[in-house]
């Protein structure tokens, strides 16, 4: 066999042991809390059938999306003509029947509906798995990430929103990331601005521009708006929303009075106003709620509460988290009436903040706490038997495979960052006893040992 | 859109709580486990180069390897002659460049040679990921199913399999799965019975047949071997290691006497020997170990000991897991002269024996703990702060979303299997109190609540 250099496909990624320790802490942290919330795991298959998941995220999404070649011989059963015409549009359904999953979105809208006579309503459920993108790889963007959701399905109950923004604060105060703003917004107030502005048939294009107040200003943003088609008139009268100030409260009464004529937009008032009341009653741990009439995320799939997560001031990085209600997820599979809510976390970037800021608890160590030297079998034995009883306390320990050179033997201890040494020799063999090494201070001491 | 009646693609599961509760039982039970002996996580991408996976399994393997389809048009770049014959084995690397992964061994052996300069020798990893074959699916085989792998490369030291075997023994013992066997045999044995009967050149007829004696007994075994060209005379002689009986001690002290002429055999009886007498001296908890002489499993991989684990006896299941040493794994990445030792848990039968045997811990509840109902707004929020309590101490709780009827509410509470209710009414709400009703018993109390 031809000897080949070992690399891997671009966009994914190795973990070593050291990247994992702080993965699974921060996976581990979601998942508890999640738990404490009331919200069970549910997994689904890497793949889904190739029309589960096609025509769901756009054409873009389409084109992005990982296809599985049929095994066996593929060629059989596609049209000779599409064959001849070499499209790979025409030929793709042909030659595969699943693709890998693009979203955990669009697998639990599936899940539920297949299960749904299985399932207790409202559902909360949560994943954590890898998705696939066919994406140009650059820097934080990869073809295998992990994505981490929570959905409650089968309940418009604004306690939902509610719960979601305590969810959001005990998850960043678990994994000790204080400060970070959870900012909210509410599509009936977007559809309520398109009212009063007369433009409720470019809602879409209304909200794509404003979305980008942050990184173009208010003047990007009313050249935006100008060129998709939005009058001077309607502009203008928008305008009071760029420079909205002042408290969660203060902007909900400017608001009241820029959508008095729009019922679409009181109603988004009034759902808004219910939320912040209630959170300021029960009070946030450590993130900051704001209002911020510019969030618009996918709107085309929320129709109530919008979510993004900034980090804490002084951070620069895009949004780790968002999500939203959303009334017809399940319809796409024939489930009606379902209404639901949900927010992922951006684990990737979650990871890269918590390393800028330092956040990794100091105890967060991947390697073993304990090496025994070896030095012969009858030593090696012995040492064996203290492992025996270090593991059943539930230390992490090992023993040097090889009676090799005592230096080779530390220098393996310290290359690994292993804090401890256990040493039996002939001397501590006879006496039944073991000397424990800490490799940071040199100190070393002998204990009793029982067996 | 239309609407699809959705499914899965065959061979692939969807997971419910109840079920990852029990996975995650047992994954994190290993998991602690392969922590405590030293082994550190490594995760590698779902997909591989193409040529990194094609060739390692033989022709049945290439076959079953899922291969993704390139992104774009994947018709260009193909030789015209190609696509025009049609022929799928010739088309198949023109149009994918990806491949899902088989197994977890060849991403290690090529995560340690690309990585080797970062790594550490002796390198202890272990690895839990899923893998995809597109076997043909039947009860118990999947098409995504996990793997879980626990490998030392870099060390030939015997004090591996006494590790390995120890480590096995504390992972059953851990899950409380009492009495499962350690089969252990070597290459060394085998070939010493190949060259001692003079069919050394027919090594793995020989083995495969001898593996079957479980199966298909003592004579399917010999009409086997002689329909596989081993002569009369040399089964004859082989006859004695149908029979062998006793303990570990015994075995090895007849087996002494059939391999005494052969080099490779008494060395292989050596290695036994030497396991043998640490694992005697240090003791299993839960698990035994015996030397069977016909284990071979993958054959041509193994080069030192072979390991098999039987479920308890009474149980009817296939091995719930495997491997051994091989010495030669890195060499298809051009890192030569790594001898390395793992082994295998097999996660979906080791769940059908938990199953069988009613092991599950009873404390494995994957639901809520306590359910708050909803008697309006203000009745809500206090119930929410009582939520902020429990969670706090690590409680799992929740609010019913609606002010719904107390019957749906109840009725809610019981499909979920919910143990405790928390109610706060109008009149525990101007008392500061909560009233903690048992669902299973009936029995409820009025507690005070500080907020």
């Amino acid at each position: 066999m031809a000897v080949q250099k070992p690399s891997i496909p671009k966009g994914t990624r190795d973990f070593s042991p050291a990247e994992l320790a702080k993965r699974y802490f921060i996976i581990n942290t979601i998942r508890d809390t999640f738990s404490t919330f009331g919200f069970q795991p549910i997994e689904t298959p890497s793949f889904e059938n190739y029309d589960t998941l096609m025509g769901k995220y756009g054409e873009e999404g389409d084109r992005l999306i990982f296809k599985i070649l049929n095994s066996g011989d593929f060629t059989q059963g596609v049209k000779q003509e599409d064959w001849e015409a070499k499209n790979p549009q025409k030929l793709t359904p042909q030659i595969s029947e699943k693709a890998l999953r693009y979203d955990l979105t669009v697998p639990f809208a599936r899940y539920v509906v297949q299960h749904q006579a299985e399932l207790t309503f409202p559902f909360k459920r949560y994943q954590i798995q890898p998705v696939w993108r066919a994406d140009r790889p650059q820097k934080g963007r990869f073809r295998e990430f992990y994505q981490c959701d929570a959905d409650v399905v089968g309940s418009n109950s604004l306690w939902q929103e509610v719960e979601f923004v305590q969810l959001y604060d005990a998850v960043f105060t678990a994994l000790n990331l204080k400060g970070v703003t959870i900012k909210i917004n509410n599509r009936k107030i977007l559809s309520g601005f398109a009212e009063v502005i007369g433009e409720s048939d470019k809602l879409i294009d209304f909200t794509v521009a404003l979305d980008k107040l942050d990184k173009i200003g208010e003047e990007g943003v009313i050249k935006e708006m100008s060129e998709r088609g939005i009058s001077a008139a309607a502009i203008e009268k928008i305008k009071p929303i760029f420079g909205l100030k002042g408290s969660f409260t203060e902007k909900l009464a400017a608001l009241s009075a820029i959508l008095a004529t729009s019922e679409v937009g009181r109603k988004g008032i009034e759902e808004l106003t219910f939320v912040g009341e209630q959170i300021a009653a029960l009070g946030l741990q450590t993130a900051l709620l704001d209002l911020d009439v510019t969030l618009a995320r996918g709107l085309n799939y929320y129709t109530g509460a919008i979510f993004e997560i900034a980090a804490p001031a002084g951070v620069q990085m895009g949004s780790i988290g968002g999500g939203g209600r959303y009334d017809d997820l399940t319809s796409i599979f024939g489930l009606k009436g379902m209404s639901g809510i949900g927010i992922s976390f951006g684990l990737d970037r979650i990871g890269l903040v918590m390393e800028e800021l330092n956040l990794y608890p100091e105890t967060l160590n991947s390697t073993v706490e304990i090496l025994c030297l070896n030095f012969g079998n009858a030593e090696a034995l012995q040492s064996m038997k203290l492992l025996q009883q270090l593991r059943k306390e539930g230390k992490k320990a090992e023993l040097y495979p090889e009676a090799a050179k005592i230096k080779k033997q530390m220098d393996y201890a310290n290359k690994r960052g292993i804090p401890y040494v256990a040493i039996i020799g002939e001397s501590e063999l006879q006496k039944g006893t073991y000397i424990l090494k800490n490799m940071l201070t040199g100190e070393q001491e002998e204990r009793e040992f029982s067996k």
